[in-house]
């Protein structure tokens, strides 16, 4: 089952256009965590089987796990094999070098850790995220206007003919999807979501992965409404902070479950 | 010290521009190491051991580690702890991510991993390179114009102006340059050497870290000419596999010898 497939059958079962972000940050953790052989894959664990009926993806950032060193990885891959089968796992790397290094990188993310998707960088063309979009099953979610407060000041830069460099990024990816059926997704912060409608326009069928709704504040109603495709599905909400930090006590577990439904409810709502 | 003085002393002692990249991939390596219990922490030993009087700073490539797992990041810690303190470091990781996550990448490159530097992507702002440009003693070297063949797709796209992408960021890395003195470096490849002028103009101090020499093919004579600073400094110009893979046989770190005296001959001549 390639990427695509697994997607649209977990939006259905779970009816569920939720991605959690596991930024599971080792100091943020409950206490009693801490003294685990690997406390960020126990907390994942109990994160994951109080929510794996509720999303339609995970989303686990490398770098909380690379900060953790050798650690941090044996917990990174235990995650991603603990994750339900049916469940895609989306790995929040970011990353993006020249053809031979990037064939490293996926090599990394795919094979050795396991995963179904990775975010990257397009900045540097079609050479560099070709290595990954080779793996016919898997797929990418290239950065193309990004959450973060900063995003404007080179996103936003105008062309020739001013249409702003995320839209040629977005054009990118479009390329890249033609070459690559079914492979080549998109970032798209919610905090700015009246750039959702022109990349959509551009990525009429592309899954597009879409973080700020949480901690960041972004707008529900218009990143929904702007960001779905025709059949008011292809977007994956994520929320991180918001949803697996709601408790820092013991009971973590289940204040993300109540989080997770009550945000699956809310998008669900704006379909 | 921070790191334009480390690097300014290294280059004044070993009368170099070079710096190795050590591409380390496990599947290239002498069939003598695989073996041993961290290969890749063994062969980069030999190199290092061989090469050290003749280089301005090595540059382990993340990729080749993490493709490894757990135990390439035991060789990359290793390895990084290994070079001799005088040398800089700089780890080409080209992370980039939003202010909470970039601030673990930091510090997993600069804390947990021990490098003096690593390469970025700057396409989402400011707030995403700030968590490294705050570790006063430590710099960045943030993708400008890259090396690959498909750099010229987003990285040459003009601006309203007419300037393309690359000279845009160029002048970004200026600013962060001066939030941050001394540590924002940038990333500009030896097959597009005509582009080192303009870009060497809008930074005019800041160190410019140049791969696509060796197995690239770039243009030595241009490069060094059009990259150095007003005292003929300010570039260190990276070799990777052809050094480091100059032969597959046991003699491998005399043959890595011999061509990193060579390079860097040939680069002084240039000067």
């Amino acid at each position: 089952m390639n990427f695509k497939e697994k997607f649209s059958a977990i939006v259905a079962k779970n009816n569920s256009l939720v991605c959690i972000g596991l930024d599971s940050e080792l100091a943020k953790l409950p206490e009693h965590l801490k003294s685990a052989d690997n406390p960020q894959f126990e907390f994942n664990k109990a994160i994951i089987d109080a929510t794996a009926d509720l999303v339609c993806a995970y989303k686990p950032n490398m770098a909380f796990y690379e900060a953790e060193g050798v650690k941090g990885m044996e917990s990174l891959k235990k995650t991603i094999a603990y994750i339900p089968k049916h469940i895609p796992v989306i790995l929040d790397a970011k990353r993006g070098d020249i053809d031979n290094t990037s064939r490293l990188y996926a090599q990394a993310c795919f094979e050795y850790l396991g995963a179904d998707a990775v975010t990257v960088h397009g900045y540097m063309g079609t050479d560099t995220v070709k290595p990954f979009l080779e793996y016919a099953d898997k797929a990418i979610f290239v950065l193309v206007k990004t959450s973060n407060p900063s995003a404007v000041e080179f996103e936003d830069l105008p062309g020739e003919e001013g249409n702003p460099n995320y839209l040629r990024m977005a054009e990118l990816v479009a390329g890249w999807g033609r070459l690559f059926p079914g492979t080549a997704g998109a970032v798209v912060g919610a905090t700015y979501p009246d750039d959702l409608l022109p990349i959509r326009e551009i990525l009429p069928e592309a899954p597009l992965l879409i973080p700020g709704l949480g901690k960041q504040g972004g707008d529900a109603e218009k990143t929904v409404k702007n960001g779905m495709n025709a059949r008011k599905v292809g977007i994956l909400v994520n929320n991180s902070r918001g949803i697996i930090f709601a408790s820092e006590a013991d009971d973590f577990a289940d204040a993300a479950r109540e989080k997770a439904q009550a945000f699956r409810d809310m998008l669900n709502q704006l379909r």
